[in-house]
């Protein structure tokens, strides 16, 4: 087993940027790359090398601005409404389209429209002309010498139209800068490849070379090194061969497989930087060898991520003469508290949505390996060095992951989860009616996010023993009942979720007492529906071994039995069938939305509520296992909606 | 010559759209394309065909959260702090790395910083641990089953990681719709020959296929085929027969040539639109033929960007799924009167500058062949179909065709334009310092510009003959002299610019009485200095032919002579050498930059200041022709500004 590493040596972004740049300056390599010429065609998107300059003037002779016939404007001077000039057609005028060049001796155009053609083949005209009416002049447009674009200027489809109109068939650009990814650690698989127990699928060399193409370099992967201190330092010896500008190391998600890394850079170069406070991302390495930066990147996919976001893609934008990636930064409202460490950047990813106005953001999963957290977020939340973090209510900067506009076509769901509001979502999507971002946190937690105005509607199937109705009573207790509208999304069956086979012949609510349970989070709806079975029953809580194990949806409960750490949950029959669990059904019950009435007219909730009434969604819903679809889109308390 | 055309049915774009829709729709090629399944290495920015889901849960098995030993919680619960527990290494304690499965009857990990090890390998430990201590459950992250990506999403690079993290090594997309472009025009060259007096370089395909490879399809571009209906009609005919979903006729620069284009469509199939009230870009034409769309594209550049951006890239779009293109919309405030014709929907393209907290925009050239309008352009403005047009001072709505944060980066300077202002802004750009846009209104016009608040500094060479000095007293007389810095630019050699060899033999001002005249514009400095020397001759403006005729730069001026529209011009030195032409000097000038007391401070300012004084710009301005730069960099009135 390798020496294990406890970090000592955490130093700021800023100075690890900037050891990073000096290491650069000192190696010659912090300039951007030298030019290529190549084809107009294939240049869209690549960044210019120098200023272009025009070739040749556009247009690049006098010609017609107008379809009609081009004439001498000193021989018209005569000519009036009332004493037309005749003109030889082939002699005094003659007929130009738009864009042909001015015959000899002509100077100006006269429209088609304003001649009168004679049965001779002559015209006549009725009006004056002055020089160069209807003359596009040469250099009108551009005049050879002039400087069409700038130096550092990515390329758009109208950059290349210009340029092949003033002369350039081909354009000097940055190079691309070329990076070498080598992934590292014993327990990775291709992932390509099917993982064993133990075994985990590499994936950080295929996120950060896109992140690198896509900022406008070429990343190339290779094979993955186990950890092997001589393997790896060959592989790293090899890259350094190579003609790229940049390598990566990427590590096994392991704290002591960041060891590897650095000694096989010691062993070739330098060590300039072992651990950046920057939260996810702290084993950050920067080394240098042979006039050659090389990243060690952490292991953790979020990490990675954001080693790449604020290292990596700045560094090939530099070399390709580009400022930093933009990003749109906005001010946002957090929803939760943050806590933060003091030394850190502390960097979030948040789900965003612009409700009553005001842009909310709604923190994801922090963990460094929730890779989900990745794919959900709208924006990156910097709490900078030296802040304690954020209130409930304080301000947040974030960098915009998404555009603006899909933000603001965005309708947020907090409360419980139903994995088929992702049905929904779809339906929506394909009707294009804008995107649903969903947050679990449970039903009680939906309605209480409506109260605070942090979400557009709420998932919510609360059972009220008293009134033995679903969701109602809780409205009315958390909300305002007249201002907020339920609307069905389905019925959907609840029940034991049993290991497959169901070994301890679990039939009912009393056998959990001789049963490991995995419960669901307080505020839950199926907690509150377990909670009202077992005190039905006469059970209580401390009887029932697990009821302190919480899980925070239905196929994480799943999972769980699936994975024998339980014997037994409640959840979702869909979510037991999903994971090929036994299932015993308790009940029907039914998961309402909860829509403040001041959202229902908005654009995208009138989409949504037409989804949730159209056919073939409703038939879609109605045809997975354990959903009912006969009320879907029933609005529960109808009155007092205008 | 084909029959003229003149256009009679130009309908309103919504309705073409409709129409094109409505056609799309009965073709059954409305939807967005069938999927085709590519592996995740290639899906950068590709658009997903259907909603993806977790094939395998992440981590697929239970593992350590922490570097440190495995064991089983319930075995801890006697440990104190008073009263440390041992574990035996290899039985009841099993070394874990992050990442590692969780060895059976294990089930939690304690931190390597928080065990003693003993000399004889076992562990002492000093607190009891809840089960699931730092172990990520199986499906922590992801649960097999769940929804990780929504259909009609663009794959971006932590969505590739995601993918692969939950068992998907391929993922179905959206194929890329193909587009064939057919460029029709006897008049036009490859932009890869070199064409010659009447002949056109056809630039126009390579900005579409841009446009539709931008927008995420495939264009292939045909050979250019002549004005010849049969040719075109069999081009077009075996088009039909390629498995594209779009094929694009583009027509010559006349508005004849739109006719070959429409007739090959009639042969084979229905021209549904002939002429669309849009400005610029009325002549377009939609076709259907064997359920195929036919676009007929207007010639002129500037109809033909936004044919592309209104009508194509939206299609291309839809096939992959997608709404059209999203597009930041903002409002603007319009710096010049802009007429619009009531009857169409018109759009004009526009500099973009923030000034005094206002965003303000400036029109640039509106003439449908200006291809430099395209590039220059920071926004598309539209003023919609029975709209008037817009007053100056008026609000606009714009369409971003930069990023906002650039356009906060920009340094808007009006006034005289100076060629190597371009210099500075390389200068200024290699350094990091922003964009320097520059709009040509003449000396004059910049200083009223900065009055009204539209600029951000403005060039100017005005010569006072009072005075004897340049700039002064005009800013004395137009603004507030306290409020302004003058900063010099350079000194610039002025004269006279003489078709090569000077055929006419001039040799001073007064020789001007028997050539014909090239002038600039009313305002512009060179315009008031040679007023002047032609007051101190005592020549009567009538006395020069010519005269009257005006340009707007000192290259146009230079154009216009070197092509013999007129014998003489006045300008700079660098102009005339850049054209080959003869040239007398007259008179050293100074230019100066003009800039508002209250922008000296601006961050972008400041960085063009340093620019200006720096040594590297200075000596290559002070290399070209006909410029000095040893006062370049100084102010001019010192005093006030502290």
């Amino acid at each position: 087993m390798p020496k294990r590493n406890v970090y000592l040596s955490d130093i700021p972004l800023d100075e690890a940027r900037a050891t990073l740049q000096a290491a650069l300056e000192a190696a010659n390599a912090a300039q951007p790359l030298p030019a290529e010429r190549i084809p107009l065609t294939q240049a869209l998107g690549r960044v210019t090398a120098a200023p272009v300059k025009a070739i040749r003037s556009s247009p690049h002779f006098h010609c017609a601005a107008m379809d009609g016939y081009a004439l001498r404007a000193e021989s018209t001077i005569f000519a009036r409404e009332t004493q037309p000039l005749r003109l030889r057609l082939g002699i005094d005028a003659f007929p130009v389209n738009t864009g042909d060049p001015l015959p000899a001796a002509t100077n100006a155009v006269i429209m088609i429209e304003h001649v009168n053609p004679e049965p001779d083949g002559s015209l006549l005209i009725y009006a004056a002309l002055p020089p160069w009416q209807h003359v596009r002049l040469m250099g009108e447009d551009i005049v050879a010498t002039e400087t069409v674009l700038q130096v550092n200027h990515v390329l758009r489809p109208v950059d290349l139209g210009a340029l092949a109109g003033c002369g350039h068939a081909q354009v000097a650009v940055r190079r691309r800068p070329q990076a070498r990814i080598i992934p590292t650690g014993d327990e990775l698989l291709p992932h390509d490849q099917s993982p064993g127990r133990g075994q985990l699928t590499e994936y950080n060399s295929l996120m950060l070379a896109a992140q690198i193409n896509q900022a406008g370099g070429a990343a190339s992967i290779s094979d993955i090194i186990g950890d092997d201190p001589d393997e790896l330092t060959a592989a790293l010896n090899a890259a350094l061969d190579e003609e790229s500008q940049l390598i990566l190391l990427l590590s096994g998600s392991s704290a002591g497989a960041q060891d590897f890394s650095a000694a096989a850079i010691s062993r070739l170069g330098d060590v300039l930087v072992h651990g950046i406070a920057v939260r996810p991302g702290h084993p950050v390495i920067i080394g240098m060898a042979r006039g050659l930066p090389i990243i060690g990147v952490p292991g953790y996919p979020v990490s990675a991520a954001l080693t790449g976001e604020l290292l990596i893609a700045p560094l090939i934008r530099q070399w390709l003469g580009l400022a930093p990636p933009p990003a749109s930064q906005v001010e946002a409202i957090s929803t939760q508290k943050i806590a933060s460490p003091l030394g850190d950047d502390d960097y979030a990813r948040v789900a965003l949505a612009e409700i009553d106005g005001k842009l909310q953001a709604t923190p994801l999963g922090r963990g460094a390996g929730v890779i989900t957290s990745l794919v959900r977020a709208d924006g990156l939340a910097h709490i900078p060095r030296f802040h304690e973090g954020v209130d409930r209510g304080g301000q947040l900067q974030v960098a915009l992951l998404r555009n603006r506009e899909e933000i603001q076509q965005s309708l947020l769901i907090m409360g419980s989860h139903d994995p088929l509001l992702e049905l929904l979502a779809t339906h929506l999507r394909l009707s294009g009616g804008g995107r649903l971002v969903s947050v679990n946190v449970g039903s009680l937690g939906g309605l209480l996010a409506l109260r605070r105005g942090e979400a557009h509607l709420a998932g919510t199937h609360l059972f009220d023993p008293e009134s033995g109705s679903y969701n109602t009573s809780y409205v009315r207790r958390y909300l305002d009942e007249e201002s907020v509208q339920l609307v069905t999304f389905a019925h959907r069956e609840q029940g034991l979720m049993l290991a497959p086979g169901n070994p301890l012949d679990i039939q009912s609510i009393s056998d959990l007492r001789r049963a490991r349970f995995i419960n669901r989070q307080r505020g839950a709806g199926t907690r509150v529906l377990l909670d009202y079975l077992l005190a039905r029953q006469g059970i209580e809580p401390a009887e029932v071994a697990g009821y302190a194990h919480e899980e925070h949806s239905h196929l994480a409960v799943a999972a769980a039995v699936a994975d024998g750490i339980g014997d037994c949950g409640m959840g979702l029959r869909g979510a037991a069938e999903a994971l090929s669990l036994d299932f015993i059904g308790l009940d029907w019950e039914r998961f309402d939305l909860a829509i403040p009435r001041r959202f229902m007219r908005l654009e995208r909730m009138q989409a949504l509520l037409a989804t949730l009434r159209d056919a073939a969604f409703r038939d879609e819903l109605g045809a997975q296992p354990g959903y009912r679809s006969d009320a879907t889109g029933n609005f529960v308390n109808r009155r007092a909606f205008a």
